[in-house]
C-alpha cells in the first residue's frame, strides 16, 4: 500500500496504538432524581484532540460507523474535540474491536478490563439494581486517575450528590 | 496472530498510531560556549509514559534496537519514565521507519516534516555554519506549542541566553 493510501485509511493497530495513547473510558455516575436508584450511569469512550486534529476523529468515526465528533473544551489552547461514543449497542461494538485487537499498554488494558465488566453487567440490566449500582461503584473506583467517587461518598452517607464527572484514565 | 501474541510483540501500525497520540519529535537549541558556535543543536525523538507503563517503552526500545529508557521527570503524579531517541545515526534509522509507516495525525505530520528537515541539514553538517543554524532556529520555531525560541531572540541581540528546553511538539 503506498503511503497516500495509508494516509487515507486507518488500519486497525494503528487505531489501538493511538486509544493506547489517547483513548478514555470514561465511566461517569451521575446524579438523576428521575432513575429508580438516583443515580445514572452513563459509559463512554472518547478520544480528544486539539481541533486541528479533527479530521483524524472523523475517520475514526468513518471506521467505526457509529459514535459523533463534537466538541469537548475550550480553553487558552483553543478548542479541543472529541469522537464520542455512547449507548450500549455501540459499546459492545468497540469492546468487541478491542477483543480483536487488544490494547497494549498496562494503564489502557486495566482500563479497559473494568469498561468491559461494568458495560456486561449493564448488559444485563445489573445497574437498575442498587447491588449493582454498588458494585459498578467500586469497580470504577479502581480505574486510574479518577477523583473520589461522589457516589461511593454519598451511599456511605445521604445520596444527593451532584453530577460527578471522572476525569481521563 | 493470537491475542496473546498479539500482546508480545509491537506492530509496526501500532507503534505509527502510539506515536502519533504519544510521540513527541524535540529539538532544543542549547548555549554551549565549547562548540564553534556556542550552540548545541540537539534533536530527539521521546515516548513519555508513567513508569507504569514502563514496559511499553522498554519494548519500543526493543523494536527499534537502539535508544534508551530513563527518567523523564518525577512529580506528584509519580515517576515519568521516556523512550529517548538521540543521535544522527538513530534518527536516521528512526526516520526511515516513519518514511515507510507514515504518522497519520496533521500535528505530529508537521512535527516529523520538520523534524526530518533539521535531520537533513544536519547530516550535511549545516548546523555548523551560522547560516544552517539560524535556518534551523526558524524552522524549529515554527513546530508547535513550544515556547518563544531563546536562540532567536539572542540572534536579534548577544548570545549568551542559558540552555532552552522545547516543549511536546
Amino acid at each position: 500500500m503506498s503511503a497516500d493510501n495509508q494516509q487515507e485509511r486507518l488500519d486497525a493497530n494503528w487505531i489501538v496504538g493511538f486509544v493506547d495513547g489517547e483513548g478514555c473510558f470514561h465511566i461517569p455516575i451521575n446524579k438523576m432524581d428521575k432513575m429508580t436508584l438516583g443515580w445514572q450511569v452513563l459509559p463512554e469512550f472518547r478520544v480528544v484532540q486539539h481541533q486541528k486534529d479533527e479530521k483524524m476523529l472523523n475517520k475514526l468515526q468513518e471506521y467505526f460507523g457509529f459514535g459523533k465528533v463534537t466538541v469537548n473544551r475550550e480553553d487558552h489552547h483553543g478548542i479541543r474535540k472529541e469522537y464520542r461514543v455512547r449507548g450500549l449497542n455501540n459499546l459492545n461494538q468497540m469492546i468487541e474491536f478491542f477483543r480483536e485487537h487488544p490494547l497494549q499498554t498496562t494503564s489502557k488494558k486495566q482500563s479497559f478490563r473494568i469498561f468491559t465488566k461494568v458495560i456486561e453487567m449493564m448488559n444485563k440490566k445489573e445497574h437498575l439494581t442498587q447491588e449493582g449500582l454498588d458494585k459498578i461503584a467500586k469497580l470504577v473506583s479502581k480505574m486510574n486517575r479518577k477523583p473520589k467517587l461522589k457516589y461511593l461518598e454519598s451511599s456511605e452517607t445521604i445520596r444527593q450528590t451532584p453530577t460527578i464527572e471522572l476525569v481521563k484514565i
